[in-house]
């Protein structure tokens, strides 16, 4: 409670200092997204102005500032934590899908307002939805040149200036120039002149480098436009770019200060230029100066998104030695954990540090690639926990552990979920977690014909809970990047489609759950790699399958063996006695008899 | 081959004099689509222009006619059909859905072509479309006032004229005045003070009126426009309206000739009312004319398509009525089929013929509901397969025989599928029969919380198929009318996601299927409604199921008994009892004999 309420003390000085700044530039009002100017996940320090503002920490929302009123817009993840961290009589509390906020900028403002926005943290999407809001409102909707919380914020951090490594080709496994060759061509059949790049992760993969700018995924925060002729006008800050980067990189790829963008795209337009950019992740500023300049601008989704997603076969051999690694790590801490927690006195935050210290000795490691989830009892079943010292639980007996975690290594990005008993779990926790393990089982197993997308198999994974009348509201799976996002599209398997199909060489997680609300939850997470399934006899169509790449054991004590079917369980023993073959070699005697033990067939 | 000149020879002097019909009329091409007025599933015989024109008889797919060339569009189910009825010195052929006609029509056209439309045969956004195409090839898009096809089609069949009767309340379950105040209701919260309807099951339904203008469904062509105080304005052949009728109708109604449609239009222009019509099923001539009347046009779709697809509880009753009747005539069916053909002599028209007879005799029966798919071997591998003279084959020993076929009863419309073994059936069908059978098993006992599509559940009838790299390309389920259409929406279940979740009393048909050309068909189909499931302990969601409608037994000599779990096996007998204990009882002697035996438990 002390913190909440420095935070809310902090909060109300913030709040007038931001409406005094507000006045000062003539705005009655001002959007702070959760976001910065290249639509990242974990933003950098700097971008942090949503949680700096308002308390909040979650990673999305929205505030909306007016003279009178302050509006905070959250999504069903963060009911909860919105009421802990934002102080009820600064900010009401939002839907953000339910309650969308062009509904209340409809209700809410008068004629006239003029309601500002940093078109930097905006695609020009949200831009144009918000401003037909503003308009039914008979309100103005103003681009501002500077951010205002920026001005008022005295100790915002500066921008990042992690030194930016070349990603080697034995990681890579595709030269930069072939990247850009094999895109510039597909450009070309549509007649585009150049595409402006701004999702750092596509620039990474497109120019094989890597930073350190944001937590958790190797970004370099950057520009880029991607010329006709596979060169790359590459807008980032030069002292992140060393002699052996600007090597690496050749001359395809002219480097430029990032304020340099606005005269590129000033020139583009001038030559009138048919010019490619994401109307979704784009910030809307660069449409508006590709518009002012009279550039003929083409909306189309980042033409990265989906090569990146398509993993080629060194990419493949280098995740798969990382999972090797991962799962050494993850199979230590399970091991110690398992040794450890009857003699009580492990807690969330002990199990968190421990974890965190097997994956750091590893090869290639070079951080988590999110913070992790570890949540015993109740705080399991928070999807999307993360403990403070405040919530830190012992691992009691009785209860259910969750631990959600992942690492970046060079080769290769991971991401796992493992849930056990601590002592001996009720019956009907062993019901749902074996409803759980099923849907994981039917996702690992399924085969499906060439151009089916993760929406049509996302049930596959939720039947056996539908079955109890049961569900979990998060998707089934997620796409993960090489050395690079732990979330990544442009696939997934949820319940909504997409419309992307899967294909092969692409990683996604596979990780269905349930969760009891103050008592306990269950997720069981793999990574899997889309593949060719060549071996099916009399096959007529071109089917695909998934490989797991995860490698660690999944707790026999949590199982309600009579539910499984005979393939089920063959699964079950054929995986584990895979982890045991792949993994047993590579730990401590301690630890592989422990191993041994955990993968043993079932009974 | 005989059938294939005459219909050239035809075409030959169609094509030509409707060449010299567009020169007349000042026009270079013109547009020949399969639809009529009201964008109807099942033509009446003046609107079959393009089988007229073209020789084509299938149910999808358009004809371009320039000066020099002429091209037809038809999808994938009637790629071998066109080749075979349409000739290839006078049409190129084309895939309606990979070849889009606007590319050719980007492509085809030269400069200042005016390419000619029928208004009233095209929706707007078709329009739209076409128009965008026309504008890149610099050509025009002409709307015509007569149809130049008509012009030179002499013995053109006239508009039908059946009359129309009420459908009773005992039938239909709510009044007519009911279905008009809710829906104008939601309409007026909308600021909406009137919809134009052109689809006759939308009429029918609103109005409680059933007619007999087109084959295999009751349908009254006319038009309406529902009014903001829940009066409607019906625009029909004064001719179809007994005094009877007229009674039935009420106040609420008042009619007028269906020429008086575009003067209603007009006023509705000249009063700036905010109209509703549907971009999709509604003709582009009536939105031209309300956009030439400065009418407020609302595009959304057809507001009478959801609530007619809800069935209400004496609808839900009826067509269990139905069914049980349906399932009579089926058994009937099968029995004589199993009876009768092992001495030989029996046809695939023998059997649609002996069908309809058995279904002729039923209370409330008025008409089938499509044609009778009758295929024997390798003609059962035809998904949309009529049986002519000329492919009529016996129904022989180590064949698979295909039977779809449906009725239209005053209670309900049903619309059944059952796959048999002429003699012995071989391993491999039998393998192939009993994964569709398990696709079928998955979607009658799927249970699914209250939101979900159709989309999402399509996977569980496919999953068996896919795991021997097999599959089937049409949907798994379509909506299904109550004494209206067989093929009605919003809901289907099938692979592309339509967005609407299926709600409790919608019928939808599961038909999973495969099909190995050349040698053999497999289709098992039922109908089922949308149910609240609520007896599951502990559920947390409102969860909902499927109730199975049809009742005729399937053919236990197909079922590879080892493929089948147990809860599959207990589906099955459980369902061949519940066949046996409501059909046995209500048909004759030998039949139920047969049924006895057709419906043991699997051993």
């Amino acid at each position: 409670m002390a913190k909440l309420k420095k935070s809310s003390k902090d909060a109300v000085g913030r709040l007038a200092a931001l409406r005094a700044q507000l006045k000062l530039a003539k705005l009655d009002g001002f959007i702070v997204p959760y976001a910065d100017e290249h639509q990242n996940k974990f933003l950098p320090p700097r971008a942090e102005r949503l949680a700096w503002l308002t308390g909040f920490t979650g990673s999305a929302g929205l505030a909306v500032i007016l003279a009178d009123e302050a509006a905070v817009f959250v999504d069903g993840r963060y009911t909860l934590q919105v009421r802990a961290q934002v102080d009820g009589d600064l900010y009401s509390y939002h839907h953000l899908i339910d309650e969308p906020v062009t509904g209340w900028l409809e209700k809410n403002l008068s004629k006239s307002t003029r309601l500002g926005y940093d078109p930097w943290l905006h695609g020009v999407r949200g831009v144009e939805c918000m401003r037909k809001a503003c308009d039914k409102a008979e309100a103005e909707f103003v681009a501002v040149e500077a951010n205002p919380v920026d001005a008022v914020w005295s100790d915002q951090p500066p921008s990042p200036q992690t030194p930016i490594v070349p990603h080697e080709l034995r990681f890579a496994g595709r030269a930069s120039t072939k990247k850009r060759q094999e895109l510039t061509e597909r450009l070309t059949e549509n007649d585009t002149e150049a595409v402006v790049l701004t999702q750092p992760d596509s620039i990474a993969w497109l120019l094989n480098v890597r930073g350190n700018d944001v937590d958790y995924t190797p970004l370099p925060l950057s520009f880029a436009i991607l010329n006709a002729d596979a060169t790359v006008d590459w807008f980032v800050d030069p002292a992140k770019v060393s002699d052996d980067l600007t090597a690496h990189l050749g001359n395809g790829v002219r480097c430029h200060k990032p304020d340099a963008l606005g005269k590129a795209l000033d020139k583009l337009g001038k030559a009138k230029s048919r010019v490619q950019a994401c109307p979704d992740t784009t910030a809307a500023w660069v449409f508006h100066r590709l518009a002012a300049a009279k550039a003929d601008i083409r909306r189309a989704g980042d033409p990265v998104t989906l090569p990146k997603a398509i993993k080629n076969d060194i990419e493949l051999d280098g995740t798969r030695a990382a999972h090797r690694r991962d799962g050494v790590a993850l199979t230590r801490f399970l091991a110690w954990l398992a040794a450890t927690v009857p003699d009580g006195g492990v807690t969330e935050i002990g199990a968190v540090d421990k974890l965190a210290e097997m994956r750091g000795g590893g090869e290639h490691f070079r951080q988590l690639s999110f913070g992790t989830i570890s949540g015993a009892g109740p705080n399991g079943a928070i999807v999307h926990y993360r403990v403070t010292p405040e919530t830190d639980r012992p691992l009691a007996s009785g209860e259910l552990y969750l631990v959600d975690s992942g690492a970046q290594y060079l080769d290769g990005t991971t991401d796992v979920t493992r849930t056990g008993a601590i002592g001996t779990p009720s019956a009907k926790m062993c019901d749902r977690f074996t409803r759980v393990l099923k849907g994981h089982i039917a996702i690992a197993t399924a085969q499906f014909p060439a151009g089916t997308t993760g929406a049509q198999l996302d049930t596959l994974a939720r039947q056996f809970l539908w079955q109890s009348g049961l569900d979990y509201d998060h998707g089934t799976g997620h796409g993960v990047g090489s050395y690079l996002g732990v979330h990544e599209g442009p696939q997934r398997i949820a319940k909504a489609d997409t419309a992307q199909a899967l294909k092969p060489g692409m990683i996604v997680s596979n990780e269905p759950g349930y969760y009891n609300e103050g008592a306990y939850g269950i997720r069981i997470e793999n990574l899997v790699a889309v593949t060719v399934t060549d071996a099916i006899e009399d096959a007529e169509r071109e089917m695909l399958s998934f490989e797991t790449l995860t490698l660690a054991p999944i707790d026999r004590a949590c199982i309600e063996t009579s539910l499984l079917s005979e393939a089920e369980r063959a699964w079950l023993n054929g995986y584990h006695a895979r982890v045991m073959t792949e993994i047993g070699p590579l730990v401590d005697e301690n630890t592989r008899k422990w191993l041994a033990e955990a993968t043993q067939p079932l009974s």
